[in-house]
């Protein structure tokens, strides 16, 4: 997809490094981080400078090759075994993370260049599903269609196209009329931050809602369907994405509204049989208290917002029960959760 | 209620002048502020210097009598009628904004010092209204009970002791033991500065939640009931309050958890049939794109937090229908929708 007009993938590898667009700093500032090695990485994935269920694939994958890049020849193994649990404690919910890892980790058994070559293959793979997961989604959206989304499952948090936005994007380049309500995803502001930056990039209609206006919305008949993406989807179809996306399945439940999942096979975890097996990412409560921003002058400031004193929860993800999901938009195609065994399959 | 110690009402009259805590630079700073006439005081109904139903109420009471002082005896009926409106296009979903100017403004046709007896009665009538609230509510929390609210219905949305939290209160002060999670309450936050800095107040143990989290925390079991204030109810019961509070009673209702709406009859307007007939407050969507609190310097600063240029949705309330409503607790005592007849008849 497109920054002011050029094209960019949101991470990518070039000889020993890293290179990915500064999600922290977006919208305010659009900038490239350069992590020149497996910690600085796992840095860039714990403190968010690359986040989302694609990214952070991509990202744990080249975080994978990169550990096998600087083991020596003595301890090798337990060089690369020590870093791949490294890399896999940061985002303990993403499922794309630990497919990532494992994959490379594999080809890494062979040789270091396979380990690079399947880590860039990861990457390569991203983008095409989540092109499919475009596709298959664009069936689903009808002209004039105004779409819910929570969070951002877009290209930043892919590699290119996103999931939850890939089928926004391929409608909107198609031709089709939409208008897209983003959330504004508390307490990171990930829907007033990156989606809403994303889809003006792309030129695409939208309003930032906050998050609690969604029963307004669905109740005054503004929204048709809400599709959102996946951090981690267990065999039945129990789905862990972003807190309050469990919110929203309920509300479109109540409204007879279609509530999608968009996320790529490799999202799915058949090894868990429902939701209760997930691991659930608490973070730091500093995220709900403190929020950055440019002020007036364009100077970026960190101030608080909650009473000095307080304490806060703030945990990362819930966990939407399947029976609340009218489909997932994958890139084999189109699944209800009662389908998922031919996904499974596939 | 107190603030470090010392009582205080959040609004109240002297000799011309309305007195208020300006909530806007709570919970960062405490300060009084003085409007001393009604144009000022609309002002600062207008920009949240005092809020929440029932100070809405008293504020409004107060400005009508500012109204009668300020008129002078050529075109007093014109000038007095005018204020009237003004006052109430300042809120206009507020109900007891419009039961304080109706009856302030009947009082000032006999004399302006029974306007001004009227508008102390009315904020004395507020305080006795809550406590009594509190007391019927405290029948329905049981020891050790985990109790959600939504923005702000604390005291310092009444003159004292609130509605939503006025039974929070009396119950503590009974010696039971009970937890407060506090929903944050974008765009305004009224729930992490205004609700977690009373109850910090007043010691009872709470914790900020993101809007987001109100589905985790029910689905982890973790709430008994929710308990949220009113800014006007139908004769139906249909009740417009805070925006997202209507997706958390959706929420209750699924997991089975009451849902108690809290307001003194004032709030009630018996003339509009169903929520349909309660007109919604559109605010600025300056609200969603800037925050303000203090830098780590302790300098209060303003910045941006949504993605440059984008545009905002912000509805300032929504209407939750009565079917979701387990009970209203008001101060003559509780009923369920159904029952909101024989509240009309008291």
């Amino acid at each position: 997809m497109h920054s002011s007009g050029k094209h960019y993938h949101t991470i990518w590898f070039q000889s020993t490094s890293v290179f990915m667009i500064d999600q922290n700093a977006l919208p305010f500032n659009f900038r490239i981080i350069e992590a020149k090695n497996c910690r600085e990485t796992c840095e860039a994935i714990l403190n968010m400078t690359t986040r989302g269920a694609g990214a952070i694939g991509a990202a744990a994958g080249f975080a994978m090759a990169q550990a096998f890049l600087e083991a020596g020849t003595d301890n090798r193994d337990t060089f690369v075994r020590e870093a791949k649990k490294q890399i896999e404690s940061t985002r303990p919910t993403a499922r794309n993370l630990f497919y990532a890892t494992d994959a490379v980790y594999r080809a890494g058994m062979v040789s270091t260049e396979a380990a690079v070559a399947e880590a860039q293959r990861l990457a390569e793979e991203n983008v095409a599903d989540a092109l499919k997961i475009g596709e298959y989604g664009n069936t689903l959206i009808r002209e004039g269609a105004r779409i819910l989304t929570h969070c951002n499952a877009g290209w930043l948090g892919f590699v290119d196209w996103g999931s939850a936005l890939a089928p926004v994007y391929v409608a909107h380049r198609s031709g089709k009329k939409l208008f897209v309500y983003a959330d504004e995803t508390r307490p990171r502001s990930q829907g007033a931050r990156l989606t809403a930056w994303e889809l003006a990039q792309e030129g695409v209609p939208h309003s930032i809602v906050p998050d609690n206006a969604g029963a307004f919305l669905m109740s005054n008949g503004l929204i048709d369907l809400v599709i959102t993406g996946a951090d981690r989807i267990a065999a039945n179809g129990d789905t862990a994405n972003k807190i309050g996306t469990f919110e929203k399945a309920i509300l479109a439940k109540e409204f007879g509204i279609p509530f999608y999942i968009a996320a790529p096979l490799s999202t799915f975890d058949f090894s868990i049989r429902n939701g209760s097996g997930i691991i659930i990412e608490n973070r730091s409560e500093d995220e709900v208290h403190y929020i950055e921003g440019p002020d007036q002058e364009g100077v970026v400031r960190r101030i608080r917002v909650t009473a000095p004193g307080a304490s806060a929860l703030n945990p990362a993800f819930d966990v939407t029960p399947a029976s609340y999901i009218s489909a997932f938009i994958t890139d084999k195609g189109i699944f209800t959760p009662s389908q998922l065994d031919q996904l499974r399959k596939s």
